[in-house]
């Protein structure tokens, strides 16, 4: 039998993911599981979507340009205009997700044994990315103490090698919810530009910022333009995770050049997929209040409930849907799978994902859990239940 | 300004869509073009696809699972049953079409300067996997005097080192419509068991077989399991590229549990193009059958058509829908653009994609383009006599 590849057996399993045999675990033996180990929320999709979907009216379905619909594309330069964001239709490259933009993101700047720089903890699919294109993830902390602020320049030139190509960042971030400032946004500006860096942000979650907080872009950078890449996806913004639509933006021309060759070799983006994405531009900003409100509410059920667990702590993200929390707990992954196992309170237990996973340092996230606030307010507050009825009698309990 | 990757620059260009801009040119000069370059089919994608798409009813388009939604894959067991491949919904996972199913595969098996054997001329973008992935091609020669039969052993031998993991094919084949037989499939068996190599078929025509010739797939081979990875796709089955449906296949468990985390990496296949693809699957015979007999009529007006051209030749092909051309001519990317730029019969003009993109062999493929057959027999007659007459006057012509 052949050996599979070194970089198949490097690829990190999904932290999301690992738990799920124990979440079945739990289901069997007749409990009540809440999700918060997943960003896939429950919030439906705005009917303008939907209903395009459903008037699909191509009789051959066919491949649409390789870097989108020139249509969508189009509309959705017109999306990021109303973002003060001044691009054009060809800046675009439509990829599967963001996931596949920033693959052809990465594979257009860097070769294997290039570096990036991300602060952690980080969305943990960035190190499969990593893997998958030979690059390896240089972490530099970011700390539950100052709410996970972006760390100081000297952390960035700590670890700036010849071998470094890029920056990265998720703002707001998944998974510690924390919006990086516009100060913070020059900051990565000067470093980027001193060292002559490919800065890449990911900002899926630029509709979720609470506390009357404004998203600042990494596009409304001044003098960087060939420097930064802006990856995007509608699947949190449409709560449409399953259209796989997403997309890599850069005003740097050879770069989308060369992306371009990356996407054409695999013809196109999903069609129906684009077509419910054009559709969703014209969603109204009701639809966004009501889900923004709608977050607001559980983001502060999950912050004041931890925060008034004995032992727990856990900073008050203004952006996305996650919070990490620190828990009085000697080790993150065992105490989510026990929680699956062999708790129970009133048949019920819930479901983290251990912050382990979103460490590249190992021994780092050991006490702490990602908590996705992607159900509703009564749920959250039986979950958050659940956690504090926990904590009281786990075994590896540090208090 | 950072530099691109060198991967970037390795990127090879579409040979399908380089001559896009030329065609373009053609169309504001006024004339009708004929695109034979490209595997995008006129057929209808069959109306049950159709129909589950506009009676999608999830309120939340959520991701599936990883490896594709479960009900799909359980229904693609059944749909292989029918051709005596056995399989599992646990020997599937879903790709956003073969392009990223064969990224998977290239990905689990082969490390960065790993070799893969493939027959050429052979599909252009199976080199843009290889360079994405860091994979080294060596390519063998089949030649259009055999109809692109399987090269002998003997041509496999002369180019295995200790860096082969792998061989390719495509079956039938895209570019040269050539359908392997039974008796070389076991050839290919052979080779790969004695040098324990992976094989991958890439099957996505498996429907389209001509002159009462049945497919023998790589999957019906006996006593290799662990080797084997079929690729497929809905793309040309059913029309319907846009979906971006396709699927990688293996009965090595260990390589699909790697396979399975890069899956996760990227969350999951595109919802709503599943949901037609499920659909798909209950298309009936009468479908096929006239796909199949609209195929063959095409085909067999474009290979008289070429064999009537004094100094052209074209084998008859078994399956696929294109067919690769020997034509004479100096230099076919050449006598392509030409085609678009300065040539009209009739205010009418016809577009192929060069050969050479389809070699891995710098030089070779210089006398021959690729046809696909694509458009209705009406359309390819005007098409077939544009290049008759094209060639009396195509100041590269060499008879």
């Amino acid at each position: 039998m052949p050996e599979i590849s070194k970089k198949g057996r490097l690829m990190p399993e999904s932290p999301i993911r690992k738990l799920v045999p124990y979440a079945e675990i739990a289901k069997r033996k007749g409990r009540k599981v809440y999700h918060l180990n997943i960003g896939q929320p429950d919030i439906e999709t705005p009917e303008i979507a939907l209903e395009a979907i459903k008037n699909f009216s191509q009789r051959v379905i066919e491949y649409s340009h390789s870097a989108g619909i020139i249509s969508y594309r189009e509309k959705l330069a017109g999306y990021y205009k109303k973002h003060n964001i001044n691009i054009t239709a060809e800046d675009i490259i439509i990829g599967a997700g963001a996931s596949e933009a920033i693959l052809f993101a990465m594979q257009s700047c860097m070769d294997p044994g290039d570096e990036i720089i991300i602060p952690e903890p980080f969305y943990a699919n960035y190190n499969g990315f990593a893997v998958n294109s030979g690059v390896v993830v240089r972490p530099i902390p970011s700390a539950i103490e100052t709410g996970f602020a972006l760390p100081p320049i000297a952390e960035f030139e700590k670890v700036i090698t010849s071998k470094t190509k890029a920056i990265m960042v998720c703002n707001p971030n998944n998974p510690t919810g924390y919006l990086y400032s516009k100060k913070e946004l020059e900051t990565l500006r000067d470093i980027t530009k001193k060292y002559d860096l490919f800065l890449f942000a990911d900002e899926v979650y630029r509709e979720f910022c609470y506390d009357g907080k404004k998203h600042f872009s990494v596009m409304h950078l001044k003098g960087i333009d060939d420097n930064v890449i802006l990856i995007d996806s509608v699947s949190k913004r449409y709560s449409a995770c399953g259209v796989r639509i997403g997309a890599m933006i850069s005003k740097n021309k050879e770069l989308m050049k060369t992306a371009l060759k990356f996407a054409q070799a695999r013809l196109s983006p999903p069609s129906i997929g684009q077509v419910a994405a054009e559709a969703a531009i014209d969603t109204k900003d009701s639809y966004f209040k009501m889900v923004l409100n709608e977050y607001l509410a559980r983001r502060n059920v999950v912050v004041e409930s931890i925060n008034n667990i004995n032992g727990a702590f856990c900073p008050v993200p203004s952006g996305a849907f996650y919070v990490v929390a620190k828990l009085p707990i000697d080790n993150s992954d065992k105490f989510c799978k026990w929680l699956l196992e062999d708790f129970e309170y009133n048949d019920e237990t819930v479901m983290f994902a251990p912050a382990t996973g979103f460490y590249a340092t190992k021994g780092k996230g050991m006490d702490e859990v990602r908590i996705s606030y992607v159900l509703n307010v009564n749920d959250l507050k039986n979950a958050m239940k659940c956690l504090e009825e926990a904590l009281k009698v786990y075994p590896g309990r540090t208090l």
